[in-house]
């Protein structure tokens, strides 16, 4: 165990090294434990994304007591507002989004893509002005290591290029070759400014797009390198949830098991339960938070439509079972007249359902996997969701 | 004590009648306690907002832990959305809004007047399209009654016009002339459905805009009426604040001693200090809550903006010595940037923030007023804005 405090939140002693415990298989369902300097993730984990250094709508005590151990920062957004080195000299982005538990952040490279300005890239990295007030930002692997460690992350990601499908294969192998040289520039990066010291981990991205070969090829060279985990990038940008799946096959036997995986910006409850089912551990998406801004609740009866006028005389709340208390003590009706009026609180209540229920899922996958009945489990919680409520 | 039960709600099974204690004065400043059926009032009260039957951006719990005992809701957006008969139906507005203690309603009136299309005032009431769908509804004194009986109020309002200033006085005094008819109206339908049955009060509104022989004409006529409450409408309108309080000392010594007085939509920090001083026991406004929502906070140091640059690097809380999570527990930094951002969660910060200094306010005048030192406290208290910090 390192001696080394975590510095820039200061609410840790001492770094806990990170690490990774496999506690239990079922077939290529994995549960296990990864240790972070700021407390211990129970895989398989969703991770409620934070953009912009807030779950949008939700108190970050709200947010722990659904079972979050852990959240996501938005490099990108994070770099424009409020700035790395502001966030750095604020005492770190746990402090600063009074979050003390573990943080992961991404490497900023997918927004710059979807989101910045006149992006030029090549082998040093992206230039892109803010979609914000114009400004010129320079995003290397070596500087997105750097913004990553200010922040304070736990959990860091390389700098890579996510090719948008589709996309030709000698384009997605171009991105793929590209983001390997990243993948070494980042790792000597963050070995440099100390990282391995503060007890974080930097996990390595697998792209490859929708070729196996470019996946496996990938796969192997990462594998190949001393990351602390591994990431899928570039899927559930549209393709069907069949080419997804297939890509994770490919991948997941080239992936060493002693390390945690992360499958980006995953995604539905079901992408979630068959992703798990083939050995992901980690997994994020803005779909429960952005669903829950919409008027949409996800529950173990299926997805609701809180705009839909079937809500408006019923007296019922969402599930009396529940533990949140936003499912349980509201009733339909109320939740469809704040949906409607467009109140803050529909926002604040189903983004709470939606961060409880996924919780609620991935609970039920460790539960199950440490039974040995994750088969089972898949089964049951999809006859729930078509069941509907009868 | 009646053995009605309140029945809507179905929270409370015996209603308590609708009573108003004064326990303490400081020369023209009262302490007292309101009982409804839905609990106590301690006067002077400020009441927060739930326009919709929600505080806008708080959950209730947290309205109530700042020490608000009743919150306002407004008829005029309650019968366009979601629907009297429809919220009578689920149980009421208490059971609908997870608001289990004394909720008070406006007539509909004054909202007729500002946000209505197509408005079409006459002896018998006013008719008007929604600003919403267009649809035709009319607003009598009788319905106005009606409805808040359907949403359960435990304090209704009569109907009144409040007409707009400046305005001549002949048009100030045909207003509140209509508004004493409507008066005996609302009180007539107040009786004969039951209000008095079920412990629930109805308040007549002093008109008479800012011509003082109106004001006293119409307080006057009001206190000969047998009222549970007295409130003081048409002010705050954009008139000086000396002409607020002018009206009121005019008003406040011809009303029943033995009454609750309630100057609607009332104020800032400094127009409550200074009304509690003359007699007034009730206050609502949009205040606190708009302005958690357009980045301000109310503090004992003054009004913060935090759109301000200024606050983008300091790492203090709002108030340290708060004991309001919202005001202790997140950096200005973080706030700012909230703001900045447009993030749900500034909006639901501040608001907790102001809701909270408005109720820490009306506390301190309660506890000044049994104290004997109400001058002292309002001479501390605006001391402490001026000064800011330091």
């Amino acid at each position: 165990m390192t001696e080394d405090t975590t510095g820039a939140d200061g609410g840790e002693s001492a770094a806990r090294p990170f690490s990774f415990r496999l506690l239990a298989t079922d077939g290529t369902a994995r549960r296990g434990e990864i240790t972070t300097p700021h407390g211990v993730v129970r895989t398989p984990a969703f991770m409620p994304v934070g953009t912009q250094g807030t779950v949008k709508a939700m108190f970050m005590d709200d947010v722990r007591a659904t079972g979050a151990d852990v959240v996501l920062g938005n490099t990108y957004h994070l770099m424009l507002r409020p700035g790395a080195e502001r966030v750095a000299a604020l005492g770190g982005l746990h402090r600063f989004a009074n979050w003390p538990h573990t943080i992961l952040t991404d490497s900023g490279g997918f927004q710059v893509m979807s989101l910045a300005q006149l992006r030029k890239l090549d082998e040093t990295g992206v230039t892109f002005q803010s979609h914000i007030d114009g400004r010129r930002y320079e995003l290397t692997p070596e500087r997105s290591i750097e913004i990553q460690g200010l922040l304070g992350s736990d959990i860091q990601m390389q700098l890579d290029e996510c090719v948008r499908l589709p996309a030709p294969p000698a384009e997605v192998e171009r991105g793929m070759r590209l983001s390997l040289r990243w993948a070494d520039r980042s790792r000597r990066a963050f070995e440099a400014m100390g990282g391995p010291g503060k007890g974080q981990g930097l996990y390595g991205i697998v792209q490859g797009g929708d070729v196996p070969a470019l996946r496996a090829e990938s796969a192997r060279a990462l594998a190949a390198m001393p990351f602390e985990g591994y990431s899928v990038g570039g899927l559930a940008v549209g393709e069907p949830q069949a080419v997804m799946l297939a890509m994770i096959e490919v991948v997941e036997p080239l992936l060493p098991v002693d390390k945690p995986r992360y499958l980006m910006g995953v995604g539905t409850p079901d992408d979630i339960l068959e992703s798990v089912a083939r050995g992901i551990d980690q997994f994020d998406c803005v779909m429960p938070t952005r669903a829950g801004r919409h008027g949409l609740a996800y529950t173990r009866f299926g997805k609701l439509n809180f705009r839909n006028a079937r809500h408006a005389d019923d007296p019922r709340p969402i599930d009396p079972e529940s533990s949140c208390p936003a499912a349980r003590d509201y009733s339909r009706a109320y939740l469809h007249h704040l949906v409607r009026t467009g109140e803050a609180l529909g926002a604040m209540l189903l983004t709470w359902v939606n961060v409880d229920y996924y919780q609620r899922l991935m609970q039920g996958a460790r539960d199950a996997i440490e039974a040995g009945r994750y088969a089972d489990y898949v089964a049951e919680t999809k006859d729930g969701w078509r069941r509907g409520e009868g």
